[in-house]
């Protein structure tokens, strides 16, 4: 754990809008959970089922709801959100690093390239022609952003993000290492001696608050751009292809793939391991649980699922079995239906 | 968008090898959808149900094919593929960006290495013992290349793409931004004390004109080598195991993994999302659909499918519960079928 | 194929604790398969399907099994694990390739850093303060190691790993290019106007001799460690989520997704493209069939399944229909049954 900023238990409570109940005066150091909290942490109490674990805890502080304020006697931040009030805790204790600004004497940039001076650009990062860069950006190591890209302020690259051409990046994004924005869609034509590429000359636009996760790629558009709106948060290793957009909020989780032109709403929750078929139209609200396959446009809020929970392989193994036989089963039931009803006509 | 190459709509036409119908003197500034296009771009149809924005487009051409041509009477570019018309025009109005040729003076090359005076060789690359790098290659920033690794002519590395040592890239390969070729193959085998590592020494052997996405991973043979064949084109997200190879022409969607030693036909068609385990001999011209699964070797063309759509969650659940019910039902069935046949043969 | 160490096969039979039958005096001079070992290689035979090729190999030796010993005439290792021995011979002649000792002028090593005299520090890399790394260590080009990392005894790590502040890596761990090890959990709180980034403070632990495929991703702690115990092999673009624990020799195949805070026991066999849910509790000793989704712990070892092999498409579709159509079908038998068991009373 890093070494957090000092604070007190009051001075926290209004950090993250909560009410303080006991020693405002306590210093906090730390952040920990139920089980191992340490004494000078804060810890917190979300989902009733621990509340149990609040008995033992060795912290000195809780964050709770109001209906559990009275769980406990330790003193105590109580909110009627008390997972954000965690966030705000947590950002207060553990503020972003701050890197000191300035260009690293091995970082390799175009003449042409705007830097705000307040910009943190770190060892062997490139950038090329025609780049702009916003106040407070951090660029760590290894970062290659292409020609004519734009960052937003306060943008963080962990290292080894790659942005192509022309993308852009909204303030206060966070893309973390191995991120590529902006490679080629998979387009091409089949011609007669095989596949002919068709150049991409869409960009990717990204909006502001959104954060994208290690190895996480996002395509150009073949024609148009590939849009991420605003406050969008992607995990590590998903796959966004060409002339997609994702709406504002939407979060997704690791490992899911999007296929070209599929548009998502706002505010939508995909699962990790999801497929999404290209040129869908995914309305705002939507849920998606983690693999699961969505092969037809969605038109009302709600949860989607095709998810098969596991079980022993012989049990499963019968049950794909039977599944395979279903239409051997549904032609006796059919033939004994029409015997039946035959018969009963017969026997009036 | 990139600035494109200044063209005439009759020059155009000679490119795609496309009939003319209109004024050939007309200049090309762009390409764009049948909606989006402005004055001065081309457009395309190719998908008969778009037919009717063909009224609104502000094209100023569209490409379309022989039984549309009379569906509109801008100026048009007639061809029986107007979908490959459509990339020779895109590769003509946007040729892929030149690189002045030379070494960045950051770029880390053995003496052993020997590239090609027309290659270009960008910032903080590095070059291994007895590298070869043909003519007109592009290797922008940050990639790596181990020893003897060999590269074909016009070859383009995106940053950042890292080949292991003695691996072959044919000509005018595209390798985009995060590629792994040649990491070493999951090979083990269990000793008493723990899993013992069985050193990979095959290599990655590409063809030419294979297109690599975004962050693909390709690992190296066992013991002989991993084969991706000529004219291949992998999208973003793919692991292609240690031995496997692929057949010429053949696709494949993003997020698809090929476990170890399975061999693809030529001109298949993969889905996304697609798992093939290994050991399979997959024959020419056979498509997966998306988020499919392959366990068995297929021998004979055709379309391969596994994947399950999505419902609402209450009406996949009852499914899910159904289906794991089978065994009573079939159950019920089959005692009721049994009941009704003797008491058949009883009232005779 | 990289050229090999000179080995007799006598001094093989030793490395490898095998019984030699033949000429120990042979020169080995590489490996090859039954079918593609050339004179001069060693082959080996760890199942008994191809025992027929053994009539034509090539290669000069041969490792098999005891109950194969009598297979073939050819000079030869005998083993109880013949695939063991395999892997002790290749190692034998393909030792990991040295890397000269020392620190590439182009890399950027914080002041405080301390780098062991025998470790090998290729170009580019950079180095955070305070970074620890042991002897005999190699880090080739591109590596970014953030503040606070520690490396033990003769870690390798690939071109362009990139390990994040604080995390710790074990003796003799491999780590293969693209590799991203601590970037932040996704962990986030809703508010009043969006998401809330929950800082992530637990760092990342890889117990000794780990093995990390390309591109994959291991996320740090929300607030306790992700630990990864020693002896685990994960395969290529692998996503581990925060807080899981992964239990030690546990062996991951590639593209397999694992939620947040669950534990997977010691000795575990998971198939490639699994997903496992959060939160979950996995024994030792489990096996998961690819392509499978673990959404419940599981308490007792064996193997789990819930993957579905692909069909002709026209046969899959005529499947899921009948899926869908089940509640249809189970209304009728159960009407049937119900109609059946009237008349019988009636009769009576």
């Amino acid at each position: 754990m890093p070494i957090p900023q000092p604070w007190t238990l009051g001075a926290l409570a209004q950090a993250c809008d909560a009410r303080l109940e006991g020693d405002g005066s306590l210093p906090i150091r730390g952040v920990g959970t139920l089980e191992g909290a340490q004494p000078g942490d804060i810890t917190f109490l979300t989902n009733p089922l621990y509340r149990h674990l609040l008995a033992q805890t060795r912290a000195t502080a809780v964050i709770l709801g109001v209906t559990e304020q009275q769980a406990t006697t330790l003193p105590r931040l109580v909110s009627s959100n008390p997972y954000l009030c965690y966030a705000r805790v947590a950002q207060s204790l553990f503020p972003p690093k701050e890197k000191p600004p300035g260009v690293h004497p091995s970082a390799v940039i175009a003449a042409s390239a705007q830097v705000a001076p307040t910009a943190a650009i770190g060892p062997n990062v490139t950038l090329g022609e025609n780049v702009r860069v916003g106040e407070h950006c951090i660029i760590e190591a290894g970062c290659v952003l292409g020609d004519e890209v734009q960052l937003g302020a306060a943008v963080h690259l962990y290292p080894r993000v790659v942005i192509y051409d022309q993308c852009v990046i909204g303030a206060r994004c966070i893309l973390h290492a191995g991120v590529v924005i902006g490679a080629d869609g998979f387009g091409m034509a089949r011609g007669p001696e095989g596949w002919v590429k068709i150049p991409q000359v869409g960009r990717v636009l990204v909006g502001a608050d959104v954060e994208i996760g290690a190895n996480t790629t996002v395509d150009r558009g073949a024609i148009e751009d590939t849009v991420i709106e605003e406050g969008v948060k992607l995990d590590n290793q998903i796959q966004v292809a060409h002339n997609c957009r994702i709406g504002a909020r939407t979060v997704i989780a690791g490992c899911t793939g999007i296929s070209g032109s599929t548009h998502i709403g706002r505010d939508c929750r995909i699962g990790g391991g999801v497929g999404l078929v290209g040129h869908l139209q995914i309305c705002d609200g939507v849920t998606v649980s983690g693999f699961s396959l969505i092969t037809k446009s969605i038109t009302e809020a709600g949860v989607y699922t095709s998810s098969i929970p596991s079980q022993p392989h012989r049990v499963w193994m019968e049950t794909l079995a039977n599944l395979r036989a279903l239409p051997k089963w549904i032609k006796t039931l059919k033939a004994l239906e029409r015997e039946w009803h035959n018969r009963k006509e017969n026997s009036v």
